[in-house]
């Protein structure tokens, strides 16, 4: 028996793409089993998506399993990019620009204040706790709080027929800007908190020399994607439209508009800098006036729910198991780092709901729709690690902060929805949809 | 501009997810380009999609390219894995059972004389230019052309609405009769070949010091694979009827259907060393005869047309420019292995058919049918490599073989047909559905 084992081991290599059907069946079967449970309790599928990761990620606990390997772990990342893409273009095609725009002023300061409050209340915890710390040390902690996910969000308004709603307008164009702040945020604090703390290592830092001129070419190369897409937004939308006419209604109409997220996605993080998701969100966004949108968004969203959307929540949820390297004085202010994280966005943006005259409950829905964090927090995180702003220990507490987020949020917005009939009813037709 | 390049390509690490987002950019619009390209002149769409992937490794010889690399083609590697997983599952849920047994002895000549005759002209070449060699060696190299990949084929058949005509099933039974006797072939000789050439070291000799007894194991263990897919048969049935009954037309139940394919296929090659694709040939077979089939399907066919099913086929052409450690004195060998890997498989298979009194056309049909080599070949001459049986000069041609059978049998069976009105057309309804 056992030779036989070892020949077909030795046979099957661990890093053969087959190893990755396991984990992927698993993943797909316990976060529908689980999704069809939580719709029955009136919670949001995505909950069952991320308590299946989290559930199965407990696999990782045993000795020597080969079912969650760093290369089927890889595999699964890719697959969860991919999901997080197509999730986004949706978003994007379903986006109403006109209310964007009646949006604007409203988004802008319900950004802006859901930046401000996390930043000032996380640097204030840090140099409360660590108050011999290099203060842009200190300052980073807050600058972690600041970037908001809100693919869940997206998930769970478009579950309940709320995405193209007023407040799913301003938390869907304040995520945007949010986007653009945060990454302005870490490149500011990164460049001066290595420039003054001498042993730092930030890589950019040293070939210019000069930190403003590097704060300058970041935000000039974020202004310079957006005007990329303006320029596109044309020739795009001529060619979806062109498209439609030739073959309306034909498979190949959603494949070229996967071949855009991608592109468009890739092109926004490898060369401007800009988050891949904003760039598939614009990808979306430009081809949503066409006649073609509302095919791609269907097959998009066909494509997406049977496999790619339980595997990028589910991945989130295996997260959690990503535990080590945490010290035990930094149990308390990671603890306290996850409670701020999670309130300061709330009173941050929901005081930008209520200044720009919304009501308390739909505030509260603004607040709590920007609370959710992702992928971005890690991103910052590990950029802040390498360059040696910040200790190690934080990225337990991150991921905790990602996962209490994205299951905290989707169960908050429902019940804020449970009782709210007086919104407006536009979405009905997203109902007799299965969602995700 | 440097500094800012600088800066973010060490924020954005070449391990990172979003890095796969360019080729398969790439990939989708080029597949589909190409395909439409060769529908308007009469091919089949796969070769478009073959050549996209060929047209699009060129990228490789560019020097510090970051389109393909080590990871992003791994990442490439696990979505073609889960293509070729689902093209496979649907060819099962698409195979009428009732067919096979009535063509059951027609597929055990073609099998048996579709490998035996590849096996001597294999192994009858090698003695001929190397009669200095290990013979078991020489036979090894007649091994390496009888395993069979129809996933192409299938395709074909499919595009063409001839999957489930009397030579479809013919091909279909007999691939998967000759993936148990490939397997068997490849343990036999791996075993005899390193017990007689003493400076061997293959893997599993020397664990029992008796390689008839792996070969039973081997044996054995295929077998359990079918006996556990018999046991399974009953239930999983009834699971799937009931599924359909409580949720009828439900996302839920294709989700599950691939939970299925993608654990049995993983089942059966990391547990009983049969390959991955027939454990997700069985699942579908499993399900083929419940109500919820259609369904699940449709959605198959849907998911994978648009993503999977361009990656898979563009990630067989890119691996054409996979050429390297090739010497010159094995360049006659390795041009003659793979014209007689072309030929000896339609000759043999093709007689096969000509004995089970299919006319001259049907025969060849079944030849080229049964001609395509995939990744099978290429598991096996990594085995032999590994098991210093092989000179590893072998795997260009392997890929060489691999790339052209998969060229070569669309279009002809594509012309086979063109004038081949008198099939059963039973299949028309086929042809409303756009095709891969």
């Amino acid at each position: 028996m056992n030779t036989i084992m070892h020949f077909f081991s030795s046979i099957t290599n661990s890093s053969e793409p087959y190893m990755i059907l396991l984990p992927l069946g698993l993943i797909i079967i316990f976060a529908k089993v689980l999704s069809i449970f939580c719709k029955k309790i009136g919670m949001p599928q995505v909950i069952g998506f991320l308590i299946s990761g989290i559930a199965l990620g407990a696999i990782t606990l045993i000795p020597n399993q080969t079912i969650f390997t760093d290369s089927t772990t890889a595999g699964i990342d890719f697959i969860a990019k991919i999901g997080v893409i197509l999730i986004m273009f949706s978003a994007g095609m379903e986006t109403d620009l006109q209310k964007i725009k009646s949006s604007g002023i409203a988004s802008l300061i319900v950004t802006s204040l859901g930046v401000l409050v996390p930043l000032g209340m996380g640097a204030g915890l840090a140099f409360l706790i660590f108050p011999n710390n290099n203060p842009w040390t200190n300052i980073f902690y807050g600058v972690l709080l600041t970037a908001t996910s809100i693919s869940i969000t997206v998930s769970v308004l478009k579950e309940l027929g709320k995405l193209d709603s007023k407040v799913g307008v301003i938390i869907e164009s304040a995520a945007i800007l949010d986007d653009i702040i945060g990454i302005i945020l870490l490149s500011v604090v990164l460049s001066l908190g290595a420039t003054n703390t001498s042993g730092g290592n930030v890589p950019f830092i040293g070939t210019s020399g000069n930190s403003n001129l590097d704060i300058l070419y970041v935000v000039l190369f974020m202004i310079g994607f957006f005007a990329m897409c303006a320029l596109l937004w044309w020739p795009i939308n001529k060619l979806f439209s062109w498209l439609n006419n030739k073959w309306p209604r034909h498979r190949r109409i959603p494949i070229f508009g996967f071949g855009l997220a991608f592109i468009l996605a890739y092109v926004a993080e490898s060369i401007f800098g800009v988050a891949d998701i904003t760039g598939a969100f614009m990808a979306g966004l430009m081809i949503s006036k066409t006649k073609s949108k509302e095919y791609i968004d269907y097959k998009t969203d066909g494509e997406t729910s049977l496999l790619f959307s339980p595997v990028f929540f589910a991945s989130i949820g295996l997260m959690l198991w990503d535990l080590n390297g945490i010290t035990s004085n930094f149990i308390l202010f990671g603890i306290l780092f996850v409670i701020v994280g999670l309130l300061s966005k709330v009173i941050g943006a929901g005081i930008g709901g209520l200044i720009t005259k919304n009501n308390l409950k739909d505030s509260t829905i603004i607040g709590v729709g920007m609370m959710v964090r992702a992928e971005v927090v890690i991103v910052c995180a590990t950029k802040g690690i390498e360059g040696e702003l910040l200790d190690d220990s934080i990225m337990p507490f991150v991921i905790i902060l990602i996962i209490a987020s994205s299951l905290i949020a989707p169960i908050l917005l429902k019940l804020l929805y449970r009782h709210k009939k007086d919104d407006n009813n536009q979405n009905n037709q997203m109902n007799d949809k299965e969602n995700i």
